[in-house]
């Protein structure tokens, strides 16, 4: 296997010692004058100077306009007057949004250089906020087909994952603070768990993902990248409370603070279909983290510890099927007019994926969508149960190439449209991988502090007591 | 009251005696070579010339690719190898809806000649089954500001109503026999009222809305534009089945062919808010109706009939809020972000209406979807009782001047997602007036067989046993 190091001299990753960006950390000293959004935005620019010529996360954008949001933003601060807690933060945004300045291309050659003439709802919301929309960071065509050209910042050899691949190999370069991202199959909890990264993915329409090519498929969702737990949170609940919800959704809970981090009592442990497909070090890696867990008091079920969970382990074994059942009937617009308008400007993953849609009838969604109720209310019933769920984010680190990687871990999150959070705690082969957490539907904040919970038992675990296949 | 009437030495308007264009009465001439598509296309050019310069119904015109797809659709004729049940049909699209080839640019300053790479889920239906894609018709700014240009074209100083006054005013002035129009509040029923047109709003989500400025809007629904009620439901069984449904919804129900006509046995009367505010003329036309749908045989029952009828006009009396309160929160995204940009070239009315949703929070919205829930629940409740629903579809005739009308007829059906349809039966002050029927969720079959047997009731009485108000 080949592994093409970045030319800059990073340090062989470790979670524990990694220093990612936070932007939440540095509003205190814009606060008392010691920092400002200018300078933050500078040293993001001379990072991305170094770092954005071998990773290649943005497919456009424009530092003179973001210094002068830096410098509106740095007025601000000292009139002790910030508009928000984003304000002044660098942000770049996956290049499926809509944005009303910066080009909004796709990942396509049919939206070259397009302008969509207004912002996506949560780029807006940043807008309000003051934040800097600094860049467009590259997806994967149209979310679904040719890999964006982005590399993953710590093995250039490596994908970032897809297909938010520019988001998270952006952030995990420490070239931003904070990107927002997408999730539909494993869009954003892949990216992150390959990049090492805090990720996000709400329950389904808690962040207004209005002004996108695909914005109401029913396995969509909004997702945020960023580089501590901490930021994830802040950033989400801004962007929760600003953005609002998906017309017709609830909207999201939580405090504006992040929850105070807090173990939880029993967690279910899901093998998804993935587990036979997992590399030994990978699964070691993650029981390891399980052992961790146990010893600090977290008890772990499975399969064999109760019957629900036996069949809802049946069910996930049937998750390929049901999310293509629902995502790519749902894909068909606008995807199949794009194919009719020329096919040879569509990648070949598209056109596949579509050919199985078009032998998919209305009556077969509709089976498609009963069936994804009776799995949302089998998931709801496990409440009774525990306070969580955990996984895998990814069957693996990222592999070598530009393939987006298997969303095999990601789609059960999709078609229940629960939080899931994927945390950077494993290290294999030298790359980041991430532990997938599961909760319940508005249970985001409890989720978090579990999150909070769970990355502090394992993260200050002595490194004497554990096996060589985790840091 | 000044009353201009078209230039062209109309009749007066009678809807037993003006002949609507249908395709779907053309198409076997088409088969028999009696006459062809592009000799169709030519003659709906010809009225254009002749009336568009009086009625404005379009924002963008393209007879030169029009004609090249008629062409086409004659080969296929030709060739007895026809795509689809719209083939050849010349169609306008209202301009909130994208088009890949004529500008979108949604009656708004802010996007002025402006493309969206791409066609909206209807019009790639609409495009797939070979229809000519003639025009985009005009709609008020963002289908809630500004009005469009559009005149009446039964008294051209009256409004065709809104927001889909061009989609409206084209099938009405005979300029097409098709347009796709859109229904939130009353976009769609209205207007059709004020221009004598079969129109069905069908359950919600039935057809696919991708490719709007708001496309996800809880009380957002497609809606079509017919000159017969044939056409009507010929047309829109295609839509819903070529474009499928909103992602996440069961879609569209129903036989290709329009369900035989068939008179309901029992019927709710529903006063609305409205009837306080209807003219005496307009009271007088409806209740004449009812009294020839009586003597047919349908029980007609209103509130003193039963107390769930109370109690479902109790809730009816406070629809405005209700609508207000989930609408106009949906609404802040993408207006809101307008706003921002340019507030001098958003119009006052959509200003006002965002200063109201300003005052609103994430928790009233919460509050009135729970409302919405409890509203649907009640109007369920009522399928034991009758067969349907049957009210004005406008509080009176088109008014003089271009103020889009009032929408308080309209407002119930967009927050139930129940099928509409307005049927042009009476005449009021000269002008056409729609009698609307409502039904129940996926019922949009029975609710046409119904609209059949009620048209052909209220069309085929003599007149000498009708009052004076009534045609």
């Amino acid at each position: 296997m080949t592994s093409l190091r970045p030319t800059t001299g990073l340090a062989p990753y470790d979670p524990r010692t990694v220093s990612m960006l936070s932007f939440v950390a540095a509003v205190p000293k814009f606060r008392d004058g010691s920092d400002t959004p200018r300078d933050y935005l500078e040293r993001c620019l001379a990072t991305i100077e170094v770092r954005e010529p071998e990773v290649q996360a943005f497919a456009a954008i424009d530092p003179a306009t973001a210094r002068h949001a830096a410098d509106a933003a740095t007025t601000r601060y000292k009139a002790a007057a910030p508009l928000s807690v984003v304000d002044g933060m660098p942000v770049a945004i996956k290049d499926l949004f809509d944005t009303v300045d910066l080009p909004t291309q796709k990942g396509s050659p049919f939206f070259k250089g397009w302008n969509a003439g207004r912002d996506a709802a949560h780029v807006y919301a940043l807008r309000q906020g003051g934040a800097v929309i600094l860049a467009k960071a590259h997806t994967t065509e149209f979310g679904a087909g040719a890999p964006a050209p982005t590399r993953n910042p710590y093995d250039l050899s490596r994908t970032p994952g897809g297909s938010s691949s520019g988001p998270a190999a952006s952030v995990a370069a420490q070239m931003l603070p904070f990107s927002s991202a997408s999730h539909g199959r494993g869009s954003g909890i892949r990216p992150a768990s390959y990049c090492g990264l805090y990720a996000l993915k709400p329950t389904y329409g808690a962040i207004n993902r209005g002004g996108a090519d695909n914005e109401a498929y029913v396995t969509g969702h909004m997702c945020t990248y960023a580089g501590t737990l901490e930021d994830c949170w802040v950033i989400t609940h801004f962007l929760g409370r600003t953005a609002g919800p998906d017309p017709g959704c609830y909207g999201f809970y939580g405090p504006a603070n992040i929850p105070a981090a807090e173990l939880p009592r029993r967690l279910v442990r899901l093998g998804m279909a993935g587990w036979a497909e997992t590399d030994d070090a990978s699964k070691a890696a993650f029981e390891d983290c399980l052992g961790v867990l146990e010893a600090a008091g977290v008890t772990i079920l499975g399969a064999n510890d109760d019957p629900r969970i036996a069949a809802y382990e049946t069910t996930l074994k049937d998750m390929t099927a049901l999310y293509q059942g629902i995502a790519l009937y749902d894909y068909r617009y606008p995807l199949s007019s794009y194919r009719d308008r020329d096919p040879s400007l569509l990648d070949e993953r598209i056109k596949k994926g579509l050919e199985w849609a078009d032998g998919y009838t209305l009556d077969d969604y509709r089976i498609a969508l009963d069936r994804q109720a009776r799995f949302k209310a089998q998931h709801s019933a496990l409440a009774g149960l525990a306070d969580g769920f955990i996984t895998l984010s990814s069957k693996g680190p990222a592999t070598v190439g530009m393939d987006s990687g298997s969303a095999i871990y990601n789609e059960s999150s999709s078609v229940l449209g629960v939080p899931a959070y994927t945390l950077p705690l494993l290290v294999v082969d030298g790359m980041p991988l991430g532990v997938q957490l599961q909760g319940f539907c508005d249970g985001d904040a409890l989720l978090t502090a579990y999150a909070g919970g769970i990355a502090a038992a394992v993260l200050n675990f002595e490194p004497s007591e554990r096996s060589s296949s985790a840091p």
